[in-house]
């Protein structure tokens, strides 16, 4: 990992390093509760997909009942509560069924069983980031630069991330390349967070604002673009944070590979295609209002999608932890994930 | 004109409304000397092509000599320092020229000569500004919506502006249609500008992050992209604010209009492509340290180029006061441009 730990769990506490703070300063936050967790997970204290899914199952372990004390009602309980926390990323709920199925599963030692399936969920991910790293790396091999969009690395994840985790496996080898870092409007997860940490790890970065993606692929300066996803359909359709889809299409006009990284807890193969991803919209003052600047006269109305879908004709490949799939379509994602449901 | 003049001479001084303190405040600048004049051109309290040519008009009037009488000397002197204050827009230069001429041309009369050479800059360009209306409307009438970019409206000319114009054109004749406005990073002249004005005059106005635009596209709302321009070459490519060309791209992918609307005084016929025009680097605290709040560390680069160019082949029809002209290229221009050199 190139920063401290983005997410632990500690003396029965959830510590998160505080992203809304990042890069001015790096707190952590302890959640002791499950309305603690919610609300990290609501105000993006904690984001990015898989982070998001740890997070919320050691959320669970925290929950108590009237009593102050751990069980089972508790258990589901939280689990409920914690999915309404964001509606896109289908990680959550992946980590949560899982949390859901121990707690059903009987009433001995839940408290360990839970906190073991949590353990399992986070070391699981660092494995994940590890493996997409290594799939994912001959694909970036030897460019010049690569841009990404948000933030799909460390931070968003137990440790190197998702689309990030290439650039991070070929930067261990001594290979270096250039990362374009769109700042990501409204909440800047590029700019203060993809920036920060791949110069952590000391990577070279440069922001740019997404406006300047278009110019930027002009150039030939970007061989490749690589993002991550929030939940991929059935078809490959993939929801990633607002301004990804714009990226897809910027790279098929200048002949860039497109690329999606992501685990295969990222899949809703319930979903037939991108379009029944539910999109969370956001509040207006994450646009109108950024550091409690009015920057949009209250007579005007606002748009605040958090994310868009990407259709999977605009992907080259998606890379997981079980390796690539190249011109993603239903047929092949299915053998892909096969031994998964 | 939707809002109080963006440029006023009066009183032996240049009156701007400072569009760096909108929505917030309407404030008006007074600018007395040449220096002053610079240095609201360079720090954006003026900006929009057309109004930066017409504000250096009224900046030549301002000149001094050393013994604080008008001179042709320090008409001259104003011409030249004033051209140093942005690089990009030719207008400024097409308003300077158009100055300097007059200085040049005899003794007599110098001030009231250069005031009302200025003045008709002024006047001129409020005819553009209808003329452009009227050709642009039936482009845009019976459309649900229409997206546009960064501020070509009133704030950046004398009156109704250059995008802008069709819209208000339609709006006068009792047609409206939802105008999404691009909120424009790093400097946001559509959240704070072209909200602002279009509110004013009673347009209903949506806001949007620059990189929703293309899953605002992919909806289907959007009927056409209208955008001004601030250099085009003879070939009709064109250099317009950032974030000009993916708009570009994504109209094209979406098979949408993407109409530019500019007054001939725009038009570089000496640059035979869009690759001769000089885009202006602008400073790394515009992305980096947005209202004094730093969200990119120290350690990452920063671009920010404040314009891009759009290739002619992706304008539908570049709208000028003269008329219209479809799919542009270098004949068509020469033609539709035949009386101007």
């Amino acid at each position: 990992m190139p920063a401290p730990e983005t997410i632990a769990f500690r003396d029965d506490t959830l510590v998160l390093i505080d992203q809304t703070k990042l890069p001015e300063q790096l707190l952590t936050l302890d959640c002791k509760t499950v309305e603690q967790t919610h609300d990290a997970i609501k105000r993006l204290v904690v984001r990015g997909a898989p982070a998001i899914g740890i997070a919320a199952a050691y959320g669970v372990c925290l929950a108590k009942g009237a009593d102050g004390k751990p069980n089972r009602e508790a258990y589901l309980h939280a689990v409920e509560c914690l999915a309404t926390s964001r509606p896109t990323a289908v990680n959550l709920f992946w980590a949560l069924d899982r949390m859901r199925r121990i707690a059903e599963s009987g009433e001995d030692n839940l408290p360990q069983k839970l906190l073991a399936e949590a353990i399992a969920i986070h070391d699981e991910d660092r494995e994940m980031c590890h493996s997409i790293g290594r799939n994912g790396a001959p694909l970036l091999a030897g460019k010049q630069g690569v841009l990404t969009h948000c933030n799909a690395g460390g931070l968003a994840t137990s440790t190197w991330g998702t689309a990030l985790a290439p650039i991070y496996h070929l930067h261990q080898q001594g290979e270096s390349l250039e990362v374009y870092a769109d700042e990501t409007r409204p909440l800047l997860q590029g700019g203060r967070l993809t920036a920060w940490e791949l110069s952590q790890a000391g990577v070279s970065v440069t922001v740019l604002t997404d406006s300047m993606a278009g110019s930027l692929l002009r150039t030939g300066k970007v061989g490749a673009v690589i993002v991550g996803a929030d939940r991929i359909a059935a078809n490959g359709d993939a929801a990633n944070k607002i301004g990804t889809y714009p990226l897809a299409v910027l790279a098929r006009y200048h002949d860039v590979p497109f690329y999606v990284a992501a685990p295969s807890s990222t899949f809703d193969l319930e979903l037939a295609n991108g379009d029944l991803i539910p999109i969370e919209e956001r509040e207006r003052d994450e646009v109108a209002c950024p550091h409690g600047v009015k920057i949009v006269p209250d007579e005007a109305k606002v748009m605040n999608p958090a994310f868009d879908v990407t259709p999977a004709d605009l992907i080259s490949t998606i890379i997981t932890e079980r390796g690539v799939v190249m011109k993603p379509d239903r047929e092949k994602l299915a053998e892909h994930l096969g031994a998964k449901r």
